[in-house]
């Protein structure tokens, strides 16, 4: 039986629980590394999951930055030198990707802590995921102020896309249950994906 | 075995390879009907995959409205009356919820059209989706403009939650196998989730 959960509700929800309510209502999504260097060529790797489709012409991508769960690093250092890398994140991955969201000191890479090596690309700064079956190299575009909690919305152009071409279709879809991609509800509750059906294009 | 797909590579994709190509390489996601009505009342319903979290405190979603797929009515409608509801689609849902990707007439409903039925909150001038286990009544807060393809990111407040107490674990966390959550890549392959683990908050 549905029940309806106003702003007085929000209020009196303890405050670990409101923040995994509003974190979980909005679906499961699939984990992505994020990978970054500052000026100096130290690198940083953080897991997030607010990956958004912004246009297939020019290729672009959209993320929400929270200060508060991104850690700040990867934010500084996609805007010091204008490039990162998206990795997806797959389930054997899902240990490994998740534990990149420990609060580690900035002098220690999360590469090395959490176990997952690094690959770098011709005339690019930023560090891919090498156990991740697909990276995408990205040029950092836009940045918007969300003014309703000062988080922020960065927009990036994709430049190159690394992976295998046997996770992609004949008609260029690529296969996420050949690549085991992970999928994630909130900060936690991990998923799995079992593809059900290709529908047609809908018409009236 | 990994190979480098570049931009010389994206400009001879054939147009629909390429849509297909950069829609499903950011990944699966929860698809949502998004509910309006205009100042005559007249209803709108439509399906889009770019739901994103901004917050918890205040509780805020992020969407991604690209007009060559998203019809405009519903971008319209929610800036004239202030209001839209978000509703999940679960895999029940997935058929009639892609139909509402059909480019209707104006003056048709989706919601007749496709044989879903609209709900009315109190002081509520948006229709919600009978048949969705999780509808958010959203009050329409931020609009941003994105350079980079000309599509505008709406950022909204949750006023009211409508849904099954069932639904939601004792940490406040939607459990969404049990609400049978349908997920997507891209516009049109179709996926169900199976729970694999919640993992604890990560240490370094």
């Amino acid at each position: 039986m549905k029940t309806f959960i106003n702003q007085a509700d929000f209020e009196k929800m303890e405050r670990f629980y409101r923040v995994s309510f509003f974190n979980t209502l909005s679906g499961i999504r699939s984990p992505f590394l994020i990978g970054t260097a500052n000026g100096q060529g130290q690198t940083n790797l953080a897991i997030f999951n607010s990956l958004v489709h912004i246009g297939a012409n020019p290729p672009a991508l959209g993320i929400v930055f929270r200060p508060s769960t991104i850690p700040r690093h990867s934010l500084e250092n996609l805007i010091e030198t204008g490039v990162y890398t998206l990795n997806l994140v797959t389930t054997p991955m899902i240990d490994s990707a998740h534990q990149t969201s420990a609060k580690y000191d900035r002098e220690i890479s999360e590469f090395s802590a959490v176990g997952l090596n690094p690959i770098y690309y011709e005339d690019f700064h930023a560090p891919g995921v090498e156990e991740s079956p697909l990276t995408l190299l990205m040029k950092f575009r836009e940045k918007h102020h969300i003014a309703i909690n000062d988080t922020v919305f960065v927009v990036g152009e994709i430049l190159g896309v690394s992976t295998d071409k046997t996770f992609i279709d004949d008609n260029g879809s690529f296969l996420h249950q050949k690549m085991q991609t992970a999928l994630v509800s909130g900060l936690d509750d991990y998923y799995q994906s079992k593809k059900m059906v290709t529908k047609a294009y809908a018409r009236p």
